[in-house]
Order: structure tokens, then C-alpha cells, then sequence
């Protein structure tokens, strides 16, 4: 397990961590007076300054990326079958002209929520159905530009309203089944916050293997947690033992970024700079 | 897989439902008013009233319990043991007393939350194999008693503070390996708020089989779940498909109650008549 107490060369910024302290130029200037080296940026985050001023931004700063964030939201009924396909190929587009190494998918929940103005439905197979087969056609497009696309497992607090794959089995099964000569097209994103409670997680890991770990992402998990979705823990206030989990990916030899992904109210309400040493600090002790 | 539609014979309360209506003699006699013929009491709400008056309002208003909440919260530290082993005999003892088919466990999370006051852990490995050892030791006591131990999957997003058995097939593990040769002395209560995520569901489910399906609890998963603990939906009000579980465990010959136990901070401010009607209502269309 490589030892990050001494410096954060392998930390990766999701940039969602301080999408309410400034732009993505912002992000990226505010990472490189840190010296951070890695960023994982957000579709709207890049939409918001354009994307030839985010490929500048990045290559100015020298930054890699460790993912992009995200496509995805494959659900839906047929009406929103197309807008599905080609906002995923536009997500494709744009990692490629970023440079990411992978784009990240969260492949959305039922239709209605996945797709707003989808006819409702309660069918969660029939939605997972719907991800196997987007998948499976969004990598004929992910092929062509050479995009590994990395499947992220949600906790299942989400199964209804972003993702209907909910655990790393689930995940690995979808890469088995479409990818099944292990090419490097298909793999998965693996975020703390989302696996930590598995009872299958560890042999899960050990199945990916380091060709299919395409992203490790760590936060904590808060007790109490005040809202589902945006009271994520910076690393160390909660009880998920992330140096467990970081132990078993590395020992699959993932030798990748360690990503921060924080949604937080909390957090989004302080000062970047505070943000991002906190950020460091505990990178260091305790991911 | 049985017509609920004429009338509300398999509609049993499970009294969380409404504790903040009245006590526990109160939430009876509103039960035998709205013909309902069956309840699952909590410990606490049997305690406010005493156990011998509670034994005899059962009684007299000619109920059946179809389970006794709860047993559990097993993790500990080495201080609490005693503690948690002399609380779990007390609960078997308490739902003899009471008549109940079987003592439902909520087995806890981390030893920090499920006995407070204990030194606190991440380990939740640690946590579930302590779980194991201390239902086997249970085990003991409640045959003795003839008490069927019905073990309850919580919800991931429960993991780290009430019950780190998490999935269907968790439950079920532990039931093989402490009861492998199905007395019925061990088994599973299913609430279709913890499980309906999974993806593994409906073969554990078939696993099961009807001699470990010892109870199945309804309520809903509301989009968005505004409070992690108390907001629970109405049958009917959120996204699940509840008659295609209530068909899966029918299918396997469960021919018991389907209990409703919703925590809701906004149910709980209603009156206990429109609560009852209402639950009495979509058991009858969409339960």
C-alpha cells in the first residue's frame, strides 16, 4: 500500500468537492496554488466556462484529469431514448477533449427520475435492463474515441432516483457481460461513500482486479447523516475505514489517484482554500 | 398469491406506525375499532404501559401479534456484553409473555451506536462476526422458550448505527451457518423499505423459502426521502413495487400478515383514525 503521509502526489479533486466556492477556472487555479495535480471535473462545471477555456485551463495548470463526471441517466422511456444517446456521446466528446483517462457513469435510477418527463414506472429490473443495453450501445461510440467507460455502483439510498446499480457485483457483472475479454474499454468507479457497508465488497475487489478499477473515490460517512444526498464527510469525521478499503484496491495493483468527492453543505459553505488544505491534511492521516 | 382487495384480514399494525398518537392500550383499542386483527408492539411501548396490562389488552381486544419488536443491537464492547445478553433474555421473555410468533432482531451497527457508551470502532467486520456469536449464544435461550428469532435486514444506509446485516442474503448466511438444518428456530422478517433495492432479492428470496419467512413488513421508499430515519412513505406513496415482493414471498407459501411499520414524522402528526383508514385502505389496493 503506498504510504501518502508524506506528501499528496496522488490526490485527485473531484471538483463538485467546491462547486459552490467559484467557476471550474476558479477550481483549477485554486488546485494548482496547492499543488494538486489531478481533477475530475463536472459536465455543468465545464458547460459553465466552455469547454475550449476548460481544455486550456487544465493544460495551462499542467493538471491531469483522474476521471470525468459524468455520463449516465440511461433510464427513460422511449421518448427520451435519443436525448439519452447522444448526451452520453457529447459526455464522450468532452472527456476526450480533456484528456480524462475514463468517463464515469452513474447510470441513473427509474425513468422519471433518471430522464425527467419519462412516464413513471416502479419497474427497477426493466431499468436495469435499460442500462445493460445503453451501456453496451454507448460503447461502440466509447470504442471508436478510445474512452474507457467506468460503471459507478451507487448506494442503494439512490437505487430509485440516480443509480439502479447498487453494488460492485452488480457492476462487475455488467462489465463480465459486455466487455467479456477484459479489453480495458469497461471497468468501474469505485467510490467509498457508496460500497463501504457491502458484505461482498472484498472479493468484489478482488474480482475487478487492477484492469477493471478505473477510479477510487473516497469522502466518509457521517452519523447522523442530515440529508441524503449532500451531508458527505470529509475523511476521518465518519466511520468508514477508508485505509481498509484504499489497502484492498491497491492490492490489486490500482496505483491510480486517490479522488476527493464531497457533497456537502457543510462544506461547500467554507472557504476554498480552508477546503482544500483540509483536504490535504487528511489525505495524508487517514485515506 | 392472495386477494387483498375485499377486506383486511392479513393487515397487521406494527405499533411504531402510530406511537406518537397515544399508548399503547390506546393504539389497541384503535385497532379492534378499525377491525384490524393483528399488531406488532415495541418493546418500549410495552414498557410505558407495563407488560401485564399489555398481555391482557391483547387479550381482551382479541389480537394476535405477528412478531415483537425488537431484539438486537448485539454489537457492543467487552463492558456492554452482559448488558446487550441480559436485554436480548428479557425481549424472548417479553414476547412469550405476549403471544408473538417471533422476536424480530435489529441486530446494530458499530458498537458505538447499537450500545452506547462503548468504545467506538469501524471495524465493521468485526461488528458482524460479534453479531453471529451473539445470536448463536441466543440461540440458546430462545429455544428454551420455543421464541423464533426473525433476523431483519436494515437498509445500507443503516449500516454504520442500527444494523450492519444489510441484505437478504446476509441474513439468510447467518441463518445456514447457526441453523443448518432449518428447525425453525432461526429465520428472516423482510420489510420491503430495506430490501427492495437489492438486486439479489428475489433468488434469496426463493432461498428463503417459507419456513425461514417469518415475517414481511410494508410501508415505502418516498423520492426525495427527506429524513434518513422518520420519513418513510405510505403504501402507495413512493416507488416501490410492493405486490410484486408481497408475490415473491407468497410464492414461496408465506401465508402470514403483512405488517405495516412506517416512521414518519408526517404521519405521526396525523390522527390515528385517518392513520388506520387510510393503511387499512391501501393495504386493501396497493399492498
Amino acid at each position: 500500500m503506498r504510504d501518502f503521509s508524506g506528501d499528496h502526489r496522488w490526490l485527485s479533486l473531484n471538483t463538485a468537492t467546491v462547486r459552490k466556492q467559484g467557476d471550474l477556472a476558479q477550481i483549477i487555479e485554486a488546485s494548482a496554488r496547492h499543488g494538486i495535480r489531478a481533477i475530475d471535473p463536472w459536465r455543468d462545471q465545464v458547460g459553465a466556462i466552455g469547454l475550449d477555456r476548460a481544455v486550456r485551463a487544465v493544460r495551462d495548470a499542467g493538471l491531469e484529469l483522474s476521471g470525468y463526471c459524468r455520463g449516465g441517466m440511461f433510464a427513460s422511456d422511449a421518448a427520451h431514448r435519443i436525448e439519452a444517446r447522444d448526451d452520453n456521446r457529447r459526455a464522450i466528446d468532452e472527456a476526450k477533449a480533456l484528456g480524462a483517462p475514463c468517463l464515469v457513469l452513474v447510470v441513473g435510477g427509474l425513468p422519471q427520475y433518471s430522464r425527467p418527463g419519462s412516464v413513471a414506472s416502479k419497474n427497477l429490473l426493466e431499468a436495469r435492463a435499460q442500462v445493460d443495453d445503453a451501456i453496451a450501445e454507448m460503447m461502440e461510440y466509447a470504442r471508436a474515441a478510445q474512452m474507457p467507460l467506468a460503471i459507478e455502483p451507487l448506494h442503494p439510498a439512490y437505487a430509485a432516483d440516480r443509480a439502479c446499480v447498487n453494488t460492485t457485483k452488480q457492476a462487475l457483472d455488467i462489465c463480465d457481460s459486455l466487455d467479456p475479454k477484459r479489453t480495458g474499454a469497461l471497468g468501474v468507479a469505485l467510490d467509498v461513500y457508496h460500497i463501504w457497508w457491502d458484505p461482498e465488497l472484498l472479493p468484489q475487489i478482488v474480482r475487478a482486479g487492477e484492469d477493471r478499477l478505473l477510479a477510487f473515490h473516497v469522502c466518509d460517512w457521517l452519523v447522523p447523516t442530515r440529508d441524503m444526498l449532500n451531508d458527505r464527510g470529509m475523511m476521518g469525521d465518519g466511520v468508514i475505514d477508508i485505509k481498509r478499503l484504499r489497502a484492498a484496491v491497491e492490492a490489486q495493483g490500482f496505483a491510480g489517484y486517490s479522488e476527493i468527492e464531497i457533497f456537502s453543505n457543510e462544506w461547500w459553505g467554507r472557504p476554498i482554500d480552508d477546503v482544500l488544505r483540509t483536504c490535504i491534511e487528511r489525505h495524508r492521516s487517514v485515506v
